[in-house]
């Protein structure tokens, strides 16, 4: 007799695949890890900034005890930063882990959340992982029908899920057009606004989330010290919201989610004004070289505003898996997007110069004979 | 108008209060932080492995890309290790991370969780957060009374935790008789047995619990590095159990929930036999001399079997507060229990030498005064 362990709506979460690491291509392909490029995840191609390293090296000595849980110098420092109160922030061992406590803090089993077509799959991961149910609005032009979003607000919806910049997609929603939607958003329902990629904004795009968690009592805002800020291997995550929402997400957060490391180094990197400047002027530079090729080889692709583009590698669904693969086999790892359902796209990070020219020379020979 | 977010669960749970970091205790009391004696959270005095620390230093290059999030190399050191398959383990963000993820993959609103009086504060926590309902068996002699917890199954009974070393008694259930319950515990009921102190255990206490998690499908084991191994500040904790239980945790585990320090200071510590042999002799020490200063005292102990002693300061429920602020006046921070229905105790958690002798010098003066 086999057991069925586990509620059913946790037998069908579908097992995770992750993308696969450096170490693993080479193991597979028979390459060199020197060799290899990676543009899969949208990290910040410099890595970490050398101040966040030194900050980690003094806070080694210290790793025989716990996290401070309360994160006291982290939050003095974002209560600084952002400009408000500490107990306006909830911490998370990477922005997965703001979206999965907001789900979780906000919504019950049976209970609708709201998100886009074409956006973070952990959205439908937390809805799944509640037992929740989803309503998936369809994207328009591969980005949030925001309109469309407010009819599809049910009776039992109490969340809702807005990527700006979105990914896997790069679209953006203007400041104005967001704020109209926060406007007409129910108080009752929560709005995420998950902005990982935030810090590539160009400054005509910008606009004050912050001002806007002051005005919605139902708004929390969500970023990541994963992308710009070059610390996805440390996790750490924030997210920033009035008391009530941050006092509900810290009654399930786990008390020591974010470690000592981690929280040294994030304090480094968030005042390192001159790393975040050079990693989005190497962003604009090198977006403006994967495009520019892209319209060369008259491919499609999505304009971005985040540090990765979408690009239409084939008119038929097996195209993206098909060039994957070839670029694999040259030692080029990007992301195929099939499970978002784009099976004819694939996602490219935005990289050093040497790693887009090495991607585009590799995507011409795959596209020749895949 | 006030609006309620969130389920009624959710805001039921308690707002979690964390332990005082050694910098708090110095800002609130005006204290040198350097002669501050942090025994309180049952950390390894002797701090992080040199080997850990070496391994950090190697992973540290690669902080800005995302950890592995199959933790391949980890995963081969861990099943190497324990002689199981890579797909039996599960990895965390620290076992509290193992322990909600279980109650979260196992059990689903309004079903029932066991767990013993005076256990582990996370499994109440987690029980609260899925809104189940929890069965709390009365302890005998401050331990589990695993008969009881048997008879407490009811049908809805979807998960019982047991912990061995139990923190905060410190008390121990033998092999044979752990063994025994789990014969009779219902195969559709999942047992976590959360073994975090296991490394503490003399020789003549020990036990295979692996070789249980063979016989058994609904066993899953639950370790630590944040204790023996001495890594609490990197945050790693790591499950065993058959694959249908662990596929079900790494549905729902965040995919890059152990950060890449931490995979790699966990390898180095693993194989690190001479500090878990120096750790455990030191804690052994370190116990006597607490117990003799107790004897000495005329103070009530539970024996324990982990790294800290639970120690009756008073006969009235004012006693531990009363008895910890004299201690902290003093910079000697310890474990008050009071939210656990142990009011008139504290946990001290075993020290260096001079630190356990700094703690019996500053008790006996607090006992005299408070």
């Amino acid at each position: 007799m086999t057991m069925q362990y586990g509620p059913s709506y946790v037998r069908e979460i579908a097992p995770y695949v992750a993308g696969k690491p450096i170490s693993e291509v080479a193991r597979e392909f028979g390459l060199d890890e020197a060799h290899i490029v990676k543009l899969a995840s949208n990290e910040n191609p410099l890595g970490m900034p050398d101040s966040a390293k030194a900050a980690m090296t003094a806070a080694a000595a210290e790793l025989g005890r716990y996290p401070d849980a309360n994160a006291f110098e982290l939050k003095a420092a974002l209560s600084a930063h952002y400009g408000v109160p500490a107990d306006w922030i909830t911490l998370g061992n990477g922005s997965n882990d703001i979206l999965e406590l907001a789900a979780h803090a906000f919504v019950e089993k049976s209970q609708s959340i709201i998100y886009a077509q074409y956006s973070f799959a952990v959205y439908a991961l937390a809805t799944q992982g509640l037992g929740a149910r989803a309503i998936v609005v369809p994207a328009v032009q591969y980005g949030h029908d925001l309109d469309a979003m407010l009819r599809a607000i049910e009776p039992d919806t109490r969340l809702i899920f807005i990527a700006n910049p979105n990914n896997p997609t790069g679209t953006f929603v203007e400041g104005p057009v967001l704020e109209a939607f926060l406007e007409k958003v129910p108080k009752n329902v929560v709005v995420v606004l998950d902005e990982a990629y935030t810090e590539y904004l160009s400054a005509d795009k910008r606009y004050d989330s912050i001002a806007w968690v002051r005005r919605f009592p139902n708004l929390l805002v969500s970023r990541t010290f994963s992308k710009a800020f070059g610390l996805a291997g440390l996790r750490v995550g924030f997210a920033i919201a009035q008391p009530e929402l941050t006092d509900l997400m810290n009654r399930l957060r786990q008390p020591f989610n974010v470690n000592t490391i981690a929280q040294a180094a994030a304090i480094a990197a968030l005042n390192d004004r001159p790393f975040l400047e050079k990693s989005a002027t190497l962003n604009a530079t090198g977006y403006q070289c994967l495009t520019d090729a892209f319209d060369k080889l008259g491919l499609e692709y999505v304009p971005s505003s985040g540090n990765f583009v979408l690009v239409r590698v084939g008119n038929d669904d097996g195209a993206g898996a098909r060039v994957n693969l070839a670029l694999l086999k040259q030692g080029v790892i990007v992301r195929p997007v099939g499970n978002y359902g784009l099976p004819q796209w694939l996602r490219v990070t935005v990289g050093l110069p040497e790693e887009n020219e090495a991607f585009i020379a590799a995507l011409e020979k795959a596209l020749a004979t895949a």
